[in-house]
């Protein structure tokens, strides 16, 4: 593994620093105190590169190799050698990963994919970006959400996702919550059949929020299959990555939504976390805040999210970068200009904060971003 | 709960930016689009307080109230309600939590605490220190491991674990690592008794690293379980808060060590993450970087640490705080001094260090440390 990492240090210090990070995140112990050959030849970290940024006497890129076998093909374990220790050094960034191959090979990626999104909401074959919103507040029972996801699937909204504080909470418990939700949007899939017009093959999917420890997750999964529930969420820095991969991606058998709850504390680049990281630990869109709204990522951190969500990556399908966050319908066209029609679009309190005209500004925002790729708006 | 972050902002929107926060984590949309009175009432988040820091005109403390209901019990909703989406604003801080009684009953806490610390090294009745060292580096064989166990075993120290990179590699996967390990230090404990002197009822407990998903986490439980393990290591940011609580709280059956990796990106008080919330998520000790090795932490942080894993709380025992990250044994005096006797000191590379003096230097460290409490020595 090639391994960049940002560092701040002084430039008389930096050989220093960069060999003990090194040492850090592969054997944590005095090199001179490893006796054992093998050991010091190949898994002992080694400096590659040592790069100053031009401008910043302070800072350096460096670039480190880590030996592939000091994962053992485990994604937890891949997150503690990339980061583990020195997330602790507050002098250190996590920039960017180059895997191998093989470990490429062996992550499980996403199973559907932006193509996979396209299909299961009826698009198949279309070229077109696709919207999203959630349901909030927590606090409202599953009623009251039920009927604010038949609202929105009427309108002709793509991915109707749980707002990621929804968990099982006793004001709309998952196992009432989940069934209600999506049998509100199949009668509203139905209603739009029937209707015919532009969303007669329209097919809303809802994306429930899974969350909590494995036996949790595995009672929501079932409630997933069991409804027919086309779609999930979940917050792989919440439930750990290694229960994201073993449970979320091996199990749910529905494109997932990665939301990046904690994520952001993180000292890792958001491109290399929310957008490549996430991306092989099996998340088919990633969702990250959009610049310009309650939160402060640049456009470029932005940007880069999306590129590394869609470049090309081993065997592993492109997926959806789903930018978020404050966002509102009038943000629509200048967003699909930034990140074109391979995206996932969300907006939520926006929509709700409409009040009575919820459902004309959720259908002006669901056929604006289904029209983004028809030929004549091209 | 009342929570309380460090804000950064200038003065004149310091209440708006706390609404905000506010808001942000309970409800996350406009409360003018909230229509429901009970949510309105109970589940959207409240300001309590807005402390300007004495010096630092762009720094506040803002405490908030924010709902049980939306936690809901489940340790991972709590990160996320506490810090899920507020994670990525910069401009924020966690720094304390105050729980209600009922939740605080609810969350699992530590089963075993310092006192079953103590009797599982056979120093039950005693309140003397007790030493632990780590197994590394990784690459070795599990022969090479298990050697290396013996020797320490011997030497009288009280914990053994796995440094945490140790994972499921194929240079020592677990099922051959643990189960060798387990019996040299068996063997050693079965030596000291036969000998007879200081250390004839002195037993040394094998803390081996769990990671993973639920499945692989699960099968290495039933090695600790069926090799008769004494303790056991795990990452709660790695395998994910929930999988902790839920798996290796719940099933270890043994007294567990929580290691901080991948917890020191966060922006949460290290005393709040690693002290009091590790504990009521069920750690029985917790590791730390100590002032003046490797890492940055302060003493004024490490000794909050402390003071988290032993204060009251609730119903839940005090854990053992574990100072750590390159120390050395001249450091003993200082640090038992500094954290008293209620403390698991970890030394590690530098018992490694010593080359063909390991054995005398690891029993210098057990023996100053396990002398800290007799009757001469205070």
């Amino acid at each position: 593994m090639r391994v960049r990492y940002r560092v701040e240090c002084a430039a008389n210090g930096i050989d220093a620093r960069a060999q003990a990070l090194a040492v850090e995140q592969s054997v944590e112990m005095p090199v001179e105190a490893v006796r054992d050959s093998r050991v010091l030849a190949e898994v002992v970290g080694e400096v590659l590169a040592i790069d100053p940024l031009p401008g910043t006497p302070q800072r350096f890129d460096v670039v480190l190799a880590l030996a592939a076998e000091t994962v053992g093909d485990e994604p937890g374990q891949l997150m503690n050698m990339l980061f583990g220790n020195c997330s602790l050094q507050p002098d250190v960034a996590l920039l960017d990963v180059q895997l191998p191959d093989a470990m490429l090979d062996r992550l499980p990626g996403p199973r559907f994919g932006i193509d996979g999104w396209r299909a299961a909401v009826g698009a198949a074959g279309s070229r077109r970006a696709l919207s999203c919103t959630a349901l909030k507040p927590q606090g409202l029972s599953a009623g009251a959400l039920a009927d604010l996801a038949y609202a929105f699937a009427r309108a002709g909204i793509d991915v109707i996702k749980d707002d990621h504080g929804l968990a099982d909470q006793p004001a709309a418990p998952f196992a009432q919550r989940v069934p209600a939700v999506q049998r509100a949007i199949e009668r509203a899939n139905r209603e739009k059949a029937q209707a015919g017009g532009a969303l007669a093959s329209h097919r809303t999917l809802y994306a429930p929020s899974l969350s909590g420890g494995p036996q949790r997750l595995a009672a929501q999964l079932r409630v997933v299959r069991d409804e027919g529930v086309g779609a999930a969420l979940a917050c792989p820095m919440i439930v750990g990555v290694p229960a994201f991969v073993e449970l979320v991606r091996a199990q749910a058998g529905v494109p997932i939504v990665a939301h990046p709850a904690l994520a952001g504390s993180a000292r890792i680049a958001p491109a290399l976390l929310l957008g490549r990281l996430f991306r092989l630990f099996g998340a088919d869109a990633t969702v990250f805040p959009n610049w310009g709204g309650r939160f402060s990522y640049s456009r470029d951190e932005c940007l880069a999210i999306a590129r590394r969500a869609r470049e090309p990556l081993g065997a592993h399908a492109p997926i959806l970068p789903v930018p978020a966050g404050g966002m509102s319908v009038e943000r629509v066209d200048e967003m699909l200009r930034h990140y074109g029609d391979d995206t996932l679009l969300l907006i939520g309190g926006n929509l709700l904060a409409a009040g009575d005209a919820l459902p004309q500004r959720a259908a002006a925002f669901a056929a604006r971003v289904a029209r983004a790729a028809e030929p004549a708006a091209r």
